[in-house]
């Protein structure tokens, strides 16, 4: 360890220590970008300088509200500029942001609303309805509700919570942030399905947040002044934290209420869009967007893919439409992205499928990241050979905390010294990772995590049902869905009409099987079903 | 403060904490660019593969020959790769690496070697002989001596030491780094002369380096793959840390044993360089270069200059050959640049002296710094009305640790919970500041410090001198030479090239006055020697 003979004097003050955090970056722009555009809404605009300042007043306000460091506000928004201003004003007054999934069913909002243990939801208006009634059916106390409408884009406010811009109101622009005093200290909460039917709450640090903010620039070539389209949610990893990014880089981020081919092409003629990131499915969604949708423009943009390579076809079509396509792979645990797809010089001429051969590899470590590993049964790493499988781990300064109130679980993740992915891959030789299969059989649909287990388990309480596997089924629109395998109970009856009804009833519409196979399961000999039979089927299906 | 209601779980582990430190910038880029270029040095090539290698035998070298974690080894070495090597293979032991400049006096480096208590004195031949003169004067234990030649450069190995290479084959080339377990520990000590004689050593943590790599990218629009020819010498800061940041971006390292115009710009020409560092004396070799020793190129190339505004007629003459100039700020103590004079969109059709007032502001603090300050004799920001002058204050992440053995320098300097910088400033408006003057009169002389007191301390033991103040003298070549203003005691003689010599054998020769003006010195009331008075005279001297 370096210390050296003699270490008086040279410990951590004031001037030479500040704990690391991306609010930081937003103080900053506010100095050194104040007139600079932080945000852009269809006609809205908003300055660094009034970024900042409405940040405060949320900050102000929440704390006149008797919200107290360490307490959770929670958001039900899509990617509107209050969603961005939330991602600086709730920690700014010290609480924790937990960004809830505007997908989600009434039932698991009110779980995560309890778990969390929100004080305030600010609600966008198409969601309010939502959570209302999630709010109803929660054990624990009832969060104040601040209502954010949109009448610009169709949402008026229906008026009976307190209103956002009121709210604001009440907040002192000048507000002192309370900034962490560890960087350690807990930043957002982000539920996650992963496999059981319980979501998990992927609680971040002040620190990983940062360091995910420095290291990205590297990985997507970005110097000052990009302009960010952001298209993942911001309750998804907190949108790969791009919003917090952009004030280092006096960027500007473009808020997109519905993502649309339209929506995008607009942005990049419009705006100048130069970054975003999406799900392989927006980049069909551009590629066959209609004439009469699509813009003309001259400039790069680059484009982060992840939640599944992307297939050859798409590939090559959306690099010939002026995009420059770099996967990238990471969890909700991880916050965001935090391997890429490296593209090597030597690739370059690589075309079709030789091509996405290449870009469907993964694991070079961003910089606030320790090397990737693909780990055996036993934790130890696996022979580089490109076939041996073994579970993806990942370790670094961008992996979270842990899980909220669950510290089996969070050991159970860490247990090697790595984060343990549940993706299954092999390592090649030149250092690059493959995702072979998700070990923990989640569906991606439309981007969003499906967890199988859930599925089965409200599947499973149909009287009919004897037994039953969901898995994924590759879909044109959605990437993937969730298609199930059914075995019935002796004697009893249902058809694929029904049980998706039934599963509809109680899980949120991404979640619900689009197609119902009826039969015999296989199974191995120790009576695990296998799941890779039913895929097989599912794909011709 | 943002603990949650419950924290069970959520602490540090391997999986989600690893200290940082810009050793891991190698380490990745071993993995992540092994055949890429990582130094370059007139014929020689290193990959990252070979560098990493080479840096594993250094640091296993050094353990074999009894260096333990903590301990001090010092270098006295141009930019050679050797200088480079020592940057991560001695941390990579654990040690605390001690770069010592190659143009101080025997003295100076017998004492920085018994301050420090090196174990290892890695040496350039060139200097060996500096180097064996000091450890003479030693009053502690003598380094271990390895002796790094340089024959293709005309600096062939004396052969008395252990010889460098035959040091390296002594290594394992997969020794297993001993990589900090607490951020906060000491990485490297560079000692710097600031006010008083004898020279103050500056301890930099892991950390703050590792924060600097990470914000520099961002000052200096950097994506992957940089070709920086590394001018600031590596016992300045650690060359502005460009060696540690480097591997990050999968960057080339040119190094450069002697900085002549017609090395930078075959550097630019043949090697594609893209970003250098260098004081304005730099750019005024560059213009000033004979036609045959220029070169063509037809990239840009972006330039860092510190130490002193860029003066107006050397931009504009800079600009009009294809370089672009960025004015940055820092000392010693801040790990070297920390703010820039960040160039706003509005001023790009300045010329001239508008152009070069604008250029000559400072300020603009790097993600990984607080906002800077101009303090009051109190310690409180002045007025930001770009007249009411004060103490430039700088705070964050990439400032020391503090001065090694001497924390009452270190208490002073972070007295107000800013680190102190010596320099006079006064803050815009615009929250730019401007560097009036240096509070401590630092003379900067070839982009090296002179302490005006060291040298007025030489002067004052020659029996015929008074009263001497010294103090800069602009200087065509070196920016700024020493002159000296001495009263001679009554009935004494001396002439100027004696006092000159005097101070000659004594002094190492950047440090030696190049002008003696004798006569009373003008002082104030209170009997303070007004030097504002003097430069004038020195001036037109």
């Amino acid at each position: 360890m370096g210390w050296m003979a003699d270490e008086t004097g040279l410990g951590k003050c004031a001037a030479n220590y500040v704990p690391l955090t991306p609010l930081s970056h937003l103080v900053r722009a506010a100095e050194v970008f104040p007139e600079r555009e932080a945000l852009v809404y269809g006609a809205q605009r908003t300055s660094y300088r009034e970024y900042h300042a409405r940040v405060s007043r949320l900050a102000s306000a929440l704390v006149t509200a008797g919200v107290t460091p360490g307490e959770v506000v929670a958001t039900l928004m899509p990617n509107i500029p209050a969603q961005a201003e939330a991602h600086f004003g709730v920690p700014a007054c010290g609480a924790v942001l937990n960004t809830i999934n505007t997908r989600l069913d009434v039932a698991t909002v009110a779980y995560i609303l309890d778990h969390g243990g929100a004080k305030v939801l600010i609600a966008d208006s198409q969601f309010l309805p939502l959570a209302m009634e999630a709010i109803a059916e929660m054990e624990g106390d009832a969060p104040l509700v601040i209502e954010v409408p949109d009448p610009e884009e169709g949402v008026p406010g229906l008026g009976e919570q307190v209103d956002y811009e009121d709210f604001l109101a009440t907040g002192d622009p000048d507000f002192d942030w309370i900034l962490p005093e560890d960087e350690w200290e807990s930043l957002s909460l982000n539920y996650t399905s992963g496999t059981t039917g319980k979501p998990k709450g992927v609680v971040y640090s002040h620190r990983g947040a940062y360091l995910l903010t420095m290291g990205t620039p590297v990985s997507w070539r970005m110097t000052l002044f990009p302009v960010i389209l952001q298209i993942p949610p911001l309750f998804h990893c907190n949108g790969w934290h791009h919003v917090w990014m952009a004030p280092m880089l006096g960027g500007r981020v473009v808020c997109c209420r519905n993502v649309t081919a339209k929506a995008v092409y607009d942005a990049i003629a419009d705006e100048g869009v130069t970054h975003f990131g999406g799900a392989p499915i927006v980049l069909n969604m551009l590629i066959n967007a209609p004439e009469d949708e699509r813009r003309a423009f001259d400039h790069l943009v680059r484009v982060y893919t992840a939640g599944a390579p992307p297939p050859a076809a798409t590939l090559s079509r959306i690099e010939a439409l002026g995009f420059e396509v770099t996967h990238v792979y990471g969890l909700t645990e991880t916050h965001g992205h935090v391997t890429e797809c490296l593209w090597q010089e030597e690739w370059k001429d690589l075309q079709g499928d030789a091509r996405a051969a290449k870009k469907a590899r993964q694991g070079v470590p961003y910089p606030m990241m320790e090397p990737s590993a693909v780990l055996d049964r036993d934790g130890k790493p696996v022979p580089r050979d490109g076939e041996t499988q073994g579970e993806i781990g990942l370790r670094g300064n961008a992996v979270m905390k842990g899980y909220y109130r669950n510290p089996k679980a969070t050991a159970e993740a860490f247990a090697p010294g790595y984060f343990l992915s549940g993706d299954l891959g092999v390592h090649h030789p030149d250092g690059y990772l493959q995702i072979a299969d998700r070990a923990k059989d989640i569906i991606i649909s439309g981007g969003e995590n499906v967890s199988s287990v859930e599925v089965e388990g409200v599947l499973m309480h149909h009287p009919a049902v004897l037994l039953c596997a969901v898995v994924a089924k590759p879909d044109d629109k959605w990437g993937e869905v969730p298609c199930a395998f059914v075995e019935l109970k002796a004697g009893a009856e249902a058809d694929e009409a029904e049980l998706i009804a039934f599963a509809r009833e109680r899980l949120a519409g991404f979640k619900t099987p689009k197609a119902v196979v009826f039969g015999e399961l296989p199974k191995t000999s120790t009576g695990k079903i296998q799941k890779f039979e039913l895929r097989k089927v599912a794909a011709g299906a």
